[in-house]
């Protein structure tokens, strides 16, 4: 057994994005204690930062210390028991997954599909409602990762505000990507990733939770099913009234890349970090129309941060991937469920999104086609990127 | 919002240790993807390394992509359902934390109490086992984290066995630190962590399972009530037959510093690792008895990578951790729950069990009593140790 030398890749998949330097190396500053005062000092830091991410003045907002699907879980297993009815919004893999979370909390879904590729319908979403008295959460995706689709999170929870009941949203794409708005939306409880657009190492998952929903857990008739997820503990921890108490050994190192995450994330500009997100967009796609290929999702609701990209007939996208990281060193996605084999998902997430990287992934594709029989020339689809970025 | 530049501390608590900076830049290694083929590469490499140091030939050997509570939440949440009766053995916080988790997955526990400080009873044990025939896990601390007790691991592991029970070991603070042998004692699930005696940084958890234990897994009656740690669901990634498939995204930079935490440990070699760790233990007593500071626990279960020291009469134990951390930049441990107040919880565990630890504590100590009107002599306890481990 010897050390590991990962090769340097490009991640232009679905995440993780590319990790800056400045981030690994917080990462490989020296260990200290979990209750260390200066890393409780380094812990407020953290929250402060996160609220001004989220765009919220909740108490409770912290870095979960483990990946987004146990964002999701932390959400899910603390606001949902048994007895319990949730309106799940499913256009995706993560609408999905909202439901298996429902039904191991113990309670019942209610589902409203749209087909993947397409936006939730707020008509059916109300339907569902008004059908369902018994449902007292709305569950949705912000940013649907398996198909690239964007949704209305104003609406949705509007909507679901009109019908007494709270919202649980999916913002691991979506944070730091587009705008995020929990307050202004009155969303009651959020999870995101640490591996999408905030650029930082996979393993953390930010959550924020709304009075409302804290009133929810603390009124629960059963305990949470989850000890490590539990709200009512954890937040003893991360939000001790008069000083932190022991719940479980954060992951001092990894929470020093998060700092150093958000460090970074405010020294751009949450603003110019949007908009930076939106033009390597536009000049992905310009590339991507001049090879003659399309987009899964109407430009609408299409995410910028995430592009699905319809794979042309005749071509093995598996082997195309595949010229890609070994030629290029360069990783993008692949389809998920109904559309494997049937898209790839181009990442321009955080660090990622930047015109380097989109013509590197033009010059790469066009390589890869040409070996494929598929003709696309790679030096007019790098200038279509160019002339829109400069637009 | 700056960038955050933690203190040098020396790390003698219950964990994390010390890391050391092979581990450091192994996590500052680029970034690549979780389902890169270089990256899953590194994935077998670690279960080989893994199924060294439990010394099991378990298939199912890996780390969970959290901290360790979140391992001992996949043993129970797997192995444990509604209707279940578990045995909990219970002399510390983290036989405590078993048994909630019981609670939590829906089970039954029977508790067998050992006053903190001290082993669990064998007799005590086979007299739950003979009283409640319903019993069908025993769930025990290795290693008591909040007492320094190690418990009889083969013996609680045969009366099992002659009970038909699987058996649930939590080797969190014993694994790499003391001999675990999980096949030559037979145990079913077993999870540790990373920042105890494997000196890596906190957040994974290292787990195992026999055949029985999966068995049982794939025999239950209702899901697992944890999506994101459910075992049938985490193999697909970590153990797929014909290839990976996505689950979660692992937490890559974590695990390159984990890979090398193994290669350390094989290059010294575990034996000798673990004989570092009983020789640096006597001569840190010695030196802590030379100023006439005395254990909780008997020798004969006495931990030598947790040392729970008696603080004596009239010495406000806070203001000497206080003094340790601002002058000398070392951290101890606090006793938890009826020990706070009464014990510090020295460790010297992977990394921090060498001798230039054991000197600085002694003599960090000796100051710190000498201004709290207990006098101690530094110097002599220094001698003492260096003596102990000349030996």
């Amino acid at each position: 057994m010897q050390s590991f030398l990962p090769p340097h890749r490009t991640l232009m998949g679905p995440g993780p994005s590319d990790v800056s330097d400045r981030i690994l190396q917080a990462m490989a500053r020296p260990t200290i204690g979990h209750l260390d005062p200066e890393f409780q000092r380094m812990m407020e830091e953290i929250k402060t930062g996160l609220k001004a991410l989220f765009q919220t003045e909740n108490r409770l907002t912290f870095p979960v210390s483990a990946p987004g699907s146990a964002g999701m879980e932390t959400c899910f297993h603390n606001l949902v028991e048994e007895g319990d009815t949730v309106l799940v919004v499913r256009n995706g893999v993560f609408g999905d997954r909202m439901r298996e979370n429902v039904v191991r909390a113990g309670g019942t879904a209610v589902l409203v599909d749209a087909e993947w590729g397409t936006a939730p319908d707020l008509a059916l979403i109300e339907a569902a409602l008004k059908a369902n008295a018994e449902i007292s959460i709305v569950a949705f995706v912000h940013a649907e990762t398996s198909t690239g689709v964007l949704a209305d999170a104003a609406g949705i929870c509007a909507l679901a505000q009109k019908h007494d009941c709270l919202t649980i949203m999916d913002a691991v794409t979506s944070l730091g990507g587009v705008p995020v708005l929990v307050d202004e939306w009155a969303v009651d409880a959020v999870y995101s990733g640490s591996q999408k657009c905030l650029s930082c190492t996979p393993g953390l998952s930010p959550v924020s939770f709304s009075e409302k929903a804290l009133d929810r857990v603390r009124a629960r008739k059963t305990p949470v099913r989850s000890w490590f997820l539990d709200l009512t503990l954890v937040m003893n921890y991360w939000d001790g009234e008069g000083g932190r108490s022991y719940h479980h050994t954060a992951p001092v190192n990894a929470l020093y890349g998060f700092h150093e995450a958000l460090v970074m994330i405010f020294e751009e500009g949450l603003d110019a970090s949007l908009e930076r997100h939106a033009k390597t967009h536009t000049a992905l796609a310009a590339g991507l129309q001049s090879m003659g290929l399309s987009f899964l999702v109407d430009a609408d609701v299409r995410l910028p941060q995430l592009n699905t990209v319809v794979v042309p007939e005749g071509v093995d996208e598996a082997s195309i991937r595949s010229h890609l990281l070994s030629a290029y060193d360069l990783e993008i996605g692949a389809g998920l469920g109904p559309l494997a084999g049937k898209v790839w998902r181009i990442g321009l997430m955080g660090s990622s999104a930047k015109m380097a990287n989109v013509e590197l992934c033009l010059t790469a594709l066009a390589d890869a086609f040409n070996r494929n029989q598929y003709k696309a020339d790679g030096k007019a689809a790098v200038a279509a990127a160019q002339a829109a970025f400069a637009a």
